[in-house]
């Protein structure tokens, strides 16, 4: 079954072509928010500020180039760990995730940053674009090696648009607190990427199977990834959280819930394992499942021991899920999760919502203080007469809907992506950088003259 | 001589067990201190603060992350420099540090942040954990490749203990200045450490010699933690100095130690092997050596040509003694110490406690203004009456304190570690990921391949 | 043609000597400023400064960083692609950036902050010592694997002085804006390398083209460099500019650039490859040029599409130079280009120039604002009668000075280069570590065994 894998046509049209459409949208629509506009002196009288450092810039921006690195070099190298495929991790996930932010700037600044016919961006709209295609990247680490450039690019397009009407209706419509993206980013993102590879399921993807393992120091370059994501997600859970406290508090449970994460990760590892050994699938992933997991209510008073309890669970559930329900799923339900983004991001992602509907249930003016809890869940204007146990059930109406989102768009973009005409690879094909990319020699040449000894190494 | 290494009931019990743990002392005792605590609103008025910039997250949190990364990139891949341990490197540090932190927040907190029965926590308290954390990291570095997870986990919860008290100590009752750990990281981390290696000498450690070397990628994974580790350092000796100008003037310092070590490091490199080339394990190690040996004078008025004097010493002095001591401390000593922390954390750190001291002791009101001379020592209360000569003896005093702790500290935790029961592999099976990791098998089968040509490669 | 490339006593003279002449100059000029000063607490009440986060050290230090890490991991590690010099390329980046920033701080510092017979220093400084040295790695990308570190060592000595003179011309002078160093930077600083590079002219190269490729793990290792270039470079183009609105702008302006310059990347690799397949060069290089390219006007009201137009552009050109221009130098001028910083930086170097003139001259005070006007062009003094048409034309004098001092000073320097007395390594040898370091023996034994199926493996 050969397939037609040719890109030199297809591929560079739809990155000219949409690269134009994304210039004449953003001269059309796009220009710098009140605090990037030269005419800020001005503005800064008027918003009574004192001083430059009040400037969102400095507030936000190094929780900004945190979770920049996450999506590019996180994601990117988490996904390296396949022995042939460390390419198409790296670049790939480049190429969705640098059109994606330029989609993502324009989507979300029409739902949340329009004004008098202008999209008016600042630091704060670039970290939510980055958000955004932090839940492509996770739908990418289930088609991971599977998929061609063009049904990524055809994918990013159609996820952050959907992400985006399903961010509106949970932030805007519902009043729903969801700061670190728990069922924004990842629930939605990893429930649309299992949609999308269960509806372009490969019955015959064991030909591939030597390829879908890794090597020794392709595994090392994973834990590139997997740190950085460890590291900063603190910072991407208190990335867009109110100033001053929230910020402070969001980086403090959400580095207890990461550290819970790792022992019990580490614990369930070895346990499951006959020979009690550690696998590093588990610990290049499930270790991250707490950030995951505090997603929602890092910004609310989790206290740290909350979040020590979230951490442990999520980092249980998901190395489980790793042993036991990713090869259930790929067998009996035909969905094959290359990265076992179930076990990241979906059951995690599910936890968070749970965990953070609870939380706002939970929440009372003794805790939070009078102003505190006003200021927390935005009890302001329409919602002034929101409860907290009102405000749970939305929470958890946020989860459903997300969900909802996630199967429908998700089955409607992968039919979208099994036309045959994106040129994606046979499934003996799969997993290997050469379809797409050129390759130098080495490994080749290796195998080559292990098996020619006498011949000489390389030319 | 086979050892039982089988760690399936063993590794998974301690980390529950020890979580769970944390989760009862964190659910008794841990709460958000007043700045990241929702009842902020209020406290802002009470501190007098017009702004939420004003928070102590935004003086400290772009530090703390880099400090962040120096513990687990920084160190984990500093030690990947091994061809085959590079998963133990990695992911113990990764382990240990993750339960370090948390056992920090908590030894820390009773002595730093105690108020009414509880330990109020905020960014700096991060930070603290994670310098803690740092002097196991250290330790660490003496025993990679001899010691099983378990033993890392039960010095690290000692190792915490004693660094807590020592820490304590010197900063409140010696009231001695260290903010960037020269002699509560750097000295009683790496003399615990080598003490513990002393204590736990393998005589047939000759067996695993040919596991002990770096292979060419090893050696560039080992570089980044190497970068990390000299570019954040900076970060790390400011972070928890005083807001404004000690920040500012640790961070230059650092950044000019830092600078001049390189060179001098490369020259002695170069001039003390036979053939002048380079060797990878200097540029690895002794090119730090200047971030720590300002570790104490940094946030004092060293000023940018003292601080390239030091740096340019302790680069020497690390180089000297890879050549030198190392050998030397394994021949006549029994100190095996894989990484070589006695030329990069023990002896710079003895150079940075002496030229805190030092630089202390020369202070003058003049150099530092009148306030600026009461501020950076904390001459306020019982202490107001304190001159430079006789803080700078207390500085020194400081030293002889950790190393002290670090000795008695060190043997009686290596004679813990000595007991039978904690795994250790057989001295043959040192370096070697096998025994605790479950390894791709690519560098077997190529080795499989190379000498049974005529079999296909890879199943 | 055997080359004497015996380092040691060469090299540790120069490092030893150089660095004792740093420590000298540091100890009669260097100073900390007063923002680092501890005479700070009086100076701030003299500057009507209220908080301690008003200090430059809050709105640069961030960063700052983000610089570090481009100079050290992202130019070191962006050129070990290459299959046997991957220690070269990390280790002597590391070694004359080390070396570089000390001698810049003391030659901008004459030029810039000189004050009462001292050179004051602060966190904006040591930014531009590493900018300064930015210029030095990119010429190193021209002559990477052809030269000895007594070469670059000495070529940073001479490059940081012209650089230091050539941005006292424009920024002095000239009264240029350059924030992000389209001119100061990359076209200077690629110029200068190439015209070294024309002038070491070596016609035997092709002698060693068998270690000019890459292997698959160098090209992932090269990523790691190319995504922490890309990923900070809106802290690269923000770090010096004005605080408050011109960094946030220039952040966004060059976020959108180098969004955009990954897609035409991507797509003209695509297409100017026969079979179609992306080229790892080209998406470690070009996807990088749209940073350098909004380096002049990424301060500026550029706008975001302005933006994605410059980066687009900037990626096109880039792309087909390391198709069609990198193999035209070489074969007719005789310029070899190990990195293609002709590609990288010089095209889009100029490129920036130009559009910083253009957009000088369109900007208008409806645009910019009364206050934001002057601000941004720093039109006071005996500049305030400047027309932004005016201000064009000195940017465009600003890119042809920076040519006449590449070129001029290229010749000279790669003149004194080819001196026979600096150690350099035969046209057989080029691109290989083994010259100047101590190289493991993996790959070697490995080769080695290959052949001799019958011998065990390692020893």
């Amino acid at each position: 079954m050969a397939k037609n894998t040719y890109m030199r046509w297809r591929l560079p049209l739809v990155c000219l072509l949409w690269e134009v459409a994304m210039i004449v949208l953003f001269g059309v629509f796009v220009r710098f928010g009140a605090e990037a506009d030269a005419h800020w002196e001005e503005e800064k009288r008027e918003m009574n500020l004192t001083s430059d450092i009040e400037n969102d810039f400095y507030f936000r921006y190094p929780s900004f180039q945190d979770v920049h690195v996450m999506i590019f070099v996180g994601f990117g190298f988490l996904m390296t760990f396949l022995k042939r495929y460390g390419f198409g991790a790296v670049g790939f996930n480049f190429l969705l995730a640098a059109f994606g932010i330029q989609w993502a700037l324009l989507m979300q600044g029409w739902f949340h940053s329009f004004k008098d016919g202008k999209i008016l961006i600042g630091v704060e709209n670039l970290i939510n674009a980055d958000f955004c295609v932090g839940s492509v990247c996770i739908a990418f680490g289930a088609i991971l090696g599977k998929t061609s450039p063009i049904q990524l690019l055809v994918m990013t397009l159609f996820q952050v648009t959907l992400f985006s009407v399903n961010e509106y209706i949970l932030l805007n419509l519902l009043h729903v607190k969801d700061a670190g993206g728990s069922m924004t980013i990842h629930t939605f993102g990893a429930y649309f990427g299992l949609t999308v590879t269960r509806v372009l399921y490969r019955p015959n993807l064991e030909q591939s199977k030597d390829k879908q393992g890794s090597v020794y120091h392709s595994d090392l370059f994973a834990m590139i990834g997997t740190l950085y994501l460890w590291m900063y997600w603190p910072s991407f859970n208190s990335a867009i959280s109110d100033h001053g406290d929230a910020q402070h508090r969001s980086a403090i449970n959400t580095y207890c819930s990461l550290a819970a994460c790792v022992l019990t990760t580490m614990a369930f590892s070895s346990m499951l394992q006959k020979k009690g050994k550690l696998d590093m699938v588990h610990i290049q992933n499930a270790t991250l499942a707490g950030g995951v997991a505090v997603g929602t209510s890092a910004e609310m008073m989790l206290t740290p021991y909350g979040s020590l309890i979230v951490g442990s669970v999520s980092g249980i559930v998901s190395t489980v899920g790793y042993v036991y329900f990713t090869p259930f799923l790929e067998s009996r339900l035909h969905i094959q999760d290359t990265c076992g983004i179930h076990n990241l991001h979906a059951m995690p992602g599910l936890i968070g919502g749970i965990v953070g509907a609870i939380t706002a249930a939970a929440a009372t003016e003794d805790v939070y203080g009078k102003e505190g809890f006003i200021k927390a869940f935005d009890f302001t204007g329409v919602y002034r007469t929101r409860t907290p146990s009102i405000q749970g059930g939305f929470q958890a109406a946020g989860i459903v809907v997300s969900l909802l989102m996630a199967f429908v768009g998700g089955a409607i973009v992968g039919g979208i992506l099994k036309l045959p005409i994106w040129g994606d690879a046979a499934a003996e094909n799969c997993f290997e950088d050469d379809v797409y990319w050129e390759v130098p020699e080495d490994e080749e040449s290796d195998a080559y003259h292990m098996h020619n000894p006498d011949k000489p190494a390389s030319p």
